[in-house]
């Protein structure tokens, strides 16, 4: 994977009180800077928000997430955040994250969510027209501003 | 004010994640500390926990808040927070709290809160019976655990 | 004071992760909030960074914040945090801030800094060329974007 | 894996300021409480402190992690976090965790460390006597209170 496999990317600035005692994001940051940029690309598609989800009495949880951490982000850094869906299972749908700080990459991830009915949380069908947005929107997604 | 002020104290100890580049806690976070410590000073009074009083449509609000800095905590510093109501309003009540780290007063801050209508976040009055209960907690609550 | 009172704003808009079980951001962070805005206030000023000032031997240490809450901000909400230098002291300097949901007045707070020697901690007095630059700064600010 | 793999065991109880508008844990709090867990657990190893790792010129730098959530964690839950050393690679070590609410599994996840010099942040091998206390460790680790 590489920065020109993503078409959609989120920018953000760290935050002091996200670098630890090395000068480094504290990992657990990362997964914030992932649900950030996932929000962004979740806007950008047209998609029901998770409040308007919620609503509806199914929503999607987060199922599963991973990161690699390839070197660290620094206090002040301007990050990229590229997000991307991977992938779909029957109930549940995969999206990869990688950061880069200029042209060097930083970060890895994925985020796997499970749609399911918010009371049982047990998983249910993921939408075929929702699967089909994103299909198309992973072919012309414009750059985040 | 000095520690022997205040009846009440919860401990915790400092996270790798909330101390910053100089080695020493955010300040955002000591509002965090207060706020749990508050929530188990809350606890040993018996009053409704916040929970209870959303879902009796009327709860405290903070109102204010704010904090002095004497010296820093860091990065695993086990830390002593001492809570103290400190008055009341028609409708509000004040706690003051302070940090220790053993016998050294490293910050000192107070909260208010306004009891109000959920739905509304209109003030009503602070319940008598509320005021008599932290009037005598004062008097004999023991040290936590 | 009033939004006309501010020539310098900065926005963000609120993460899900700052959202607490009430569906309001949790006080703690509007302290992370004025941080940044503070931060991005700063560098317009081009004084001296905190990493330079730690650099130089003499930084700005936080020694007091306090924060009023009018009205909460949501998930989601893109506020605008206006900063202003509103005093010196002979080793201190005070901020105010406020932060605003399009018209709406949500929070007022304070920062006081004292300039200090980074080993010993003590007070130096805040430098009058640094003085003069915010003097200036505050009547020529342009909107941050 | 389960309950009684782990033979050490850090406690903690969700803060109000970790739990979102679902009412559940945040997601990126859990790393947050992963790294809380090894930190108690490596203290209790006896092996040398990150800090102390920092001085010596070679620590242990996060190198991957991921989490799997089985159920979600709630305000005010009192959870019991399992650490464990997994394995070991010629320069890197991994851990599994397990967050238990009771004997209610909630959440599973890994992490993996890289010893490397600081200054050049490259692998170098891990140590033959840490490799030994941590395997010794694991056979005899006392609960954690």
């Amino acid at each position: 994977m590489a920065r020109e496999d993503f078409s959609f990317f989120h920018s953000l600035r760290v935050r002091w009180a996200e670098a630890d005692m090395q000068g480094i994001v504290f990992n657990g940051h990362y997964l914030t800077y992932f649900d950030v940029a996932f929000t962004e690309y979740w806007r950008s598609t047209g998609l029901p928000s998770v409040l308007q989800q919620a609503r509806d009495g199914r929503e999607m949880f987060a199922r599963k997430a991973s990161i690699e951490y390839h070197a660290p982000a620094r206090f002040d850094d301007v990050l990229d955040i590229g997000v991307r869906c991977a992938g779909f299972g029957r109930t549940s749908v995969r999206f990869v994250l990688e950061i880069y700080l200029g042209d060097q990459h930083l970060i890895a991830g994925e985020l796997v969510y499970v749609y399911a009915d918010t009371a049982a949380r047990k998983g249910v069908p993921f939408p075929d027209d929702w699967r089909a947005v994103l299909t198309r929107f992973e072919k012309i997604a414009p750059a985040s501003t």
